[in-house]
């Protein structure tokens, strides 16, 4: 350990006690790294694990006065190494910060110390009768300060919108080791920039999020979950029209090609749950949106008359209603299932916007792009389509090596942001930039928007403490 | 005209054309203001009408070189005094750019020009069976970009949130003159820092929004609208609280005090619509979430069962439930014609925001501090009660002049805002800052926030050509 550390581990000890730092060997590859395997070294110099705002404040001044960078870590469930500490920083773990402060029935919120997983906030919510909307599979580690540092979406954006749209307050400390106290309890605040909306997002690189107020909605009265076998890509989207068009209030629209499917069913040796395979499925949900038996009948009628509309226009092979909660869970698990049953084929992973009319323009110029430059590797797409957020997988062959089958996936990852790039997509929908796409972040942000990025983050970070080389 | 202003002029004229630009003296005093007079001067040296991005780039441009600042002008409906020109700016007014540009019903998105209406944008919407629920009285001359430039709130803020929740992507230019394009089409997009928000509230300091991308909503199928009469401030959240808990859908949750229904009345020579008077006043919305006549009668049901449970409680002194659309849009008048009832005794206006569980606490607090501290002058309270948002009006006695009733007023306001403070609330919920409460702006946000607004101010705009003098 150099000099300058042995310091600022003193000072750390002095602010926390020795039993909140650690430089164990597993406990800096453990907390050190997110889920995002880059090629980058793991090696922070110390983990620490605040208990407070007020350690928190302590643990960046110390870091600020020792010239060490921090990295802001929660659960590290993140895809794009964000969270993952390179150069010999500070890991500031908010894992010890984890209390559900306060749960307001009338005003419809939530406060809780950031390092609270999307699980414990959404059971907070559900024992107060309302609704923390925000899902995804993470969200037993997901900790609900990363959520708002990487903005994340997740199976319910078409209803509910991302993590921004739930934000209502924040407690960040600054790189100066200031703690601001931005929103809360208001509703209302047009009184200057609002600052909060900067932190969300930021992946770490403005501030440490420590407390956080969340809106909470009121749950729908029921929801009804089908499995449609679809055609094709541009079927797909005539039924996604057609389900907006409706008067159903539709909750999930998930994406999942033939590819993904049989995976799904080779990994958890199931059958298909059609008569026939098709080419494309897709998994709708939509909200009950009154109690009561009749308008779960009037909504189911609904639905099925919509569905008989969309065999008649071709855009149907076959369809699935749930008639019970474990049908529906089990509908869900056609969905849940991929990224698991994908796992050992080690897929390299892009997470994909369009323009929701341009999805299968896109998928028509990627599927046989993907053939001719990566032969013999297995491209699969499955996702949010509802939000034109697709989750592109490419699948490592059984008998490549790993290392030469990423540098034929990486070679080709250029190729397929300048496709996006053409389809007025975004390079990263919903998982950041991190480490992994900062070199190419140039394919969604051009020069003027990096030169604005990079003066804010001098305004807030002068000295560059928090999560340096991330994003840009 | 000093010899700058010459060659800025000819410049101008050389870019846009003479008949794009006028120096008359109606204009300058026409385009000039907002809805706030403030007892600041008014006096643009130029009034420029753009037709394009490219046009309002080469104002911007010419106005740069020529080290005149320019005053981004919409419908100029704000009450903040944030689009009026003090200091012989160049006001850059949006009005001839108005055009809607797009609706697209599957992706139920909006784009439109920045100096389109709140009604035309309405209108668009409603045309292709959707809702842009952002809504305010001044909706037929406030323009969109105004709407996003303050983060407009209004009457629906409780169900469907700010102007800043329906902004998918928005073009602004900068004030180096370049042309930003910020989302659109994209529902996700997390790729650094979400340089839309910035723009959004900004009060026309950071960049010229010149086009607007809109999330739209699918409209309820119907509502129901009851006033109610109410005996107390602390009754009046007790309504709230119990109309949050039920299964209704709240749309509007307006208060109004005995004294503003008063003035209605007066106003419009009418009578009372309950057989006696009460302290307090609520107009309740609520929405019917599925078309048909089972699902209105239900909604009803649900309401009155819901009411009946209040005026057991005493929360509830008597309630009138509309039984068609034009008795509804009769008791929505008492609520929206409260501001025309008091503009003939030149109303001082506050417009804050409290914690919503606060509200009843502050006017217990607000009004015999009022009476204390200004005799005979009336102190009146309707707003948004729903969001914590209250509008404060303190009337001009009839016998005092204008100049003397302002003094006592204005001296009043130190301790209105430190009152608000002192309830965790903020000095201006949806009005903005602008000119008129940039002294008071420390009320509401510390030293270390301002700090960082001019920063930000800083890196977007550096020689302070965009509204100076705005906010802070």
């Amino acid at each position: 350990m150099v000099p300058d550390l042995q310091d600022l581990r003193a000072a750390l000890v002095a602010a926390l006690g020795a039993e909140r730092l650690s430089d164990d060997p597993a406990d800096l590859a453990y907390y050190g790294a997110d889920r995002c395997r880059g090629g980058w070294p793991v090696q922070p110099s110390l983990v620490v694990f605040p208990r407070s705002p007020a350690d928190v404040q302590a643990v960046v001044r110390a870091c600020a006065a020792h010239g060490v960078p921090v990295v802001p870590s929660g659960g590290r469930t993140g895809l794009a190494g964000a969270a993952t500490a390179t150069r010999g920083e500070v890991v500031l773990s908010l894992e010890r910060m984890y209390q559900i402060l306060e749960v307001d029935p009338a005003a419809r919120t939530l406060r809780c110390e950031a390092g609270a997983t999307l699980q414990a906030v959404q059971d907070a919510a559900a024992a107060a009768g309302l609704l923390y909307p925000v899902d995804y599979a993470a969200k037993g580690s997901a900790q609900i300060g990363g959520s708002l540092a990487t903005n994340a979406g997740g199976v319910k954006v078409l209803r509910y919108g991302l993590t921004r749209d739930w934000v209502l307050g924040l407690k960040v400390v600054l790189a100066s080791g200031e703690l601001l106290v931005l929103g809360g309890a208001l509703v209302k605040n047009n009184t200057g920039y609002d600052l909060r909306q900067l932190f969300i997002g930021s992946e770490g690189t403005l501030g440490v999020i420590v407390e956080v107020t969340l809106k909470l909605a009121r749950p729908p009265a029921d929801s009804l979950v089908a499995l449609c076998a679809v055609p094709s890509d541009a079927a797909v989207l005539a039924l996604f029209a057609r389900l907006r068009r409706s008067s159903l209030t539709l909750s999930a629209f998930e994406f999942l090609d033939h590819g993904c499917l049989n995976h799904v069913l080779a990994h958890r040796r199931g059958d298909l749950p059609f008569s026939r395979p098709a080419a494309r499925y897709v998994l709708v949900e939509v909200e009950v949106p009154v109690p009561g038996a009749a308008a779960l009948e009037h909504t189911r009628d609904e639905l099925g008359a919509c569905l008989a509309e969309a065999d008649d226009a071709g855009e149907l092979g076959d369809a699935v209603l749930a008639a019970t909660q474990a049908q529906a869970r089990a509908l869900w698990a056609y969905r849940e299932d991929i990224s698991e049953s994908l796992h050992r084929h080690t897929p390299h992973k892009a997470d994909i916007a369009l323009p929701v009319a341009r999805v299968a323009e896109f998928l028509a110029a990627w599927r046989p792009l993907v053939a001719e430059r990566l032969p013999g590797i297995e491209a699969l797409c499955f996702g949010h389509v509802g939000d034109g957020n697709l989750h592109l997988n490419l699948l490592r062959p059984a008998d490549e090596g790993l290392s030469a089958f990423l540098d034929r996936v990486h070679a080709f990852d250029d190729e397929l942001y300048a496709l996006v790039q053409a389809h007025d997509g975004s390079i990263s929908a919903e998982h950041g930039v991190g480490l992994l796409k900062r070199d190419h972040l140039h394919y969604s942000r051009n020069a003027t928007e990096v030169a604005l990025m990079r003066g804010i983050k001098a305004v807030l970070d002068p000295a560059g403490l928090l999560n340096p080389g991330k994003i840009f």
